[in-house]
């Protein structure tokens, strides 16, 4: 009898909607190439059509909605004619903090046959696991504005941040960085100029770091860890750090190794209480969108790490392998050096899948 | 008569103290050169150890001292067995807000026979202004900690946007950019994510730009803008955004172009109520300072914009042609490609003034 898995597919908005068709094409091939398992799939509507005809992103029972899945395949969200804060909190946003998604995992290495971006760094210097906390701090979502319009205008965003949630995404880093070779934590702050929320994380990093004597770690600041992944990517592995400070590091790290539009991300829930949900880091790329154009590469290698979280590990393999011979081969999208258009891809990804 | 500036000097900590006398010098010598101007120098003692002499960083009377001068050129500040929280606050971002220095300006390039970082791009793609606002937004000084220590410790960053401070500095940011042959601003925000501030930010961003018909600009979103300068960077001419978003983006900018060793600042207060302050982007870098091998350029290069604005802009071309000519001969410290020392560079720079 075959395990099966629920999955909440959401394409959302832009090419969302094509890369998540895609992924869900080279899940299912894979699914039937391993026989053991199987994925249930059901679309759920929501994006900015979905908007446009009830006047919200997410009904309110979305949440209930989602939580009978085992997890969650994401696509983009935003449309030019909607403000992106309102989709994006809409959608997203109303999603990661309160299902407690706490971690945001988004590993970036340099595919076969893919040089880095910088003259002087190898391919193998850049293999790296951002842990991106994604509950709290910058996007708490708190603030105001005061005296709307008028010249003394003040508005705030307030970033919030918490011991416990410090703690609990800084020892899934640790945890992490103790399961790969190396052993390696970099955690990031800003605590020379944010004395109060930063200082803590600081606190919590040495406090935690107790826990794990087997890993090396050390604090670097965000804007000098810019320098460092640009000149130095060889001295990092394990890299943690703050709601936005790893919004920024993780385009810039894609960007590094390759392109946006490779980049995965799992939005986890490490006590598996609520579903995890996985998505591409790209957004939904207004310029392209309906061109047939996108990169399914950023979707099929978070449908890989949505496999891997669902016990098929095997079967995630088998996807990260078939992007691999892709690259190898040459059949990608214009942005990995390629030709190929989205169909294309997604026709060489199922043929490549080996078991 | 020749006219006279007045200047502070505040070398500070660690290879602030090493740089500064570097600048210095060179100074004197383009002085000496060009015959007309004279600068006259004082050093102002702050720093970490003025601080563990008299227990602060900066004297009471200290902003009041400042203002006597016409510019100060400022070293770099923080030791190792000070928290950075308590020296940078202690001095530098004491100035900074205070002074109402709201504009910091870095502008980027690549000197000669020195390659940018990335492969496929030419030196002549990166020619950037970056103008970060430097006097509120995430560096407004805000925030606590609750329950401190406890497992339910909450600590607070918040950030303030004025509608005020907002538009001077992004209306700063478009004269530039109209000073400027291509005339191309890009204005970086967050703001799908920070709906109060950053939507401020964008909206004050239209209004002003109204004002500056013959300007072409755009927004981005911070992150999406470090994809954006590692791989189209001949797109981008004069950037603006929040005083988080900017700290982070110039040291990305500075690594993309060559070392963060030879990036310079401009803390301007545009109004010209308070002097103006210079200073090197790198910090105190523990990890080589003593060693005199410290690149001078970024102190250096930061000088010649401190002659610029005080309307020494001949003297200030000539500090930046003999880095260029250094740079050609290969007379450089060791981040970019050179073996000389910070001394050698200096007399290199110094025989390579021409009137
Ligand atoms: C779309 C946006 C709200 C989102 C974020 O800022 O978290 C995206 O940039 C990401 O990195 O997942
Ligand atoms: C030293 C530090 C407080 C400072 C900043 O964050 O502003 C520095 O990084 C800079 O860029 O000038």
């Amino acid at each position: 009898m075959s395990r099966v898995h629920k999955i909440a597919s959401m394409p959302g908005d832009g090419i969302g909607i094509e890369v998540t068709g895609s992924a869900i094409a080279v899940l299912n091939a894979c699914a039937e190439l391993c026989g053991d398992f199987r994925l249930d799939f059901k679309e759920l509507p929501y994006g900015t059509a979905y908007y446009k005809e009830t006047g919200a992103y997410f009904p309110p029972d979305g949440l209930d909605e989602v939580r009978q899945f085992d997890a969650v395949l994401f696509g983009a969200v935003g449309m030019p004619d909607v403000p992106d804060s309102i989709s994006l909190w809409g959608l997203l946003l109303a999603m990661r903090g309160p299902l407690q998604q706490y971690a945001n995992v988004r590993p970036v290495k340099c595919l076969k046959n893919i040089l880095p971006a910088v003259r002087t760094v190898a391919p193998k210097d850049i293999d790296w696991v951002l842990v991106r906390e994604n509950s709290e701090g910058e996007y708490a979502g708190q603030g105001g504005r005061s005296h709307r319009g008028f010249d003394w205008e003040v508005a705030t965003e307030l970033a919030i941040f918490t011991r416990h949630g410090a703690r609990r995404i800084i020892r899934y880093a640790f945890e992490i960085a103790q399961s790969r070779p190396r052993k390696l934590l970099t955690v990031v702050s800003k605590s020379n100029a944010q004395r109060y929320g930063m200082v803590l994380w600081d606190e919590v990093a040495e406090e935690v770091s107790k826990e794990f004597p087997d890993v090396k770690w050390d604090k670097m600041l965000v804007d000098a860890m810019t320098v460092r992944m640009v000149h130095k990517p060889h001295t990092l592995d394990t890299i943690v750090g703050s709601n936005l400070h790893m919004d920024i590091l993780s385009d810039l790290a894609a960007a590094l190794a390759a392109s946006i539009g490779i980049a995965p991300s799992a939005n986890i829930d490490p006590t598996r209480k609520s579903p995890s949900m996985f998505e591409p880091v790209h957004g939904s790329a207004f310029d392209i969108m309906g061109k047939g154009v996108a990169n399914p590469f950023g979707a099929v290698w978070s449908a890989a790490m949505m496999l891997e979280f669902l016990g098929e590990k095997k079967a995630g393999d088998m996807l990260m392998e078939s992007m691999e011979k892709c690259c190898e081969e040459g059949k990608t999208t214009e942005d990995l050096g390629g030709k190929m258009n989205t169909k294309q891809v997604t026709e060489a990804l199922i043929e490549n899948l080996k078991i």
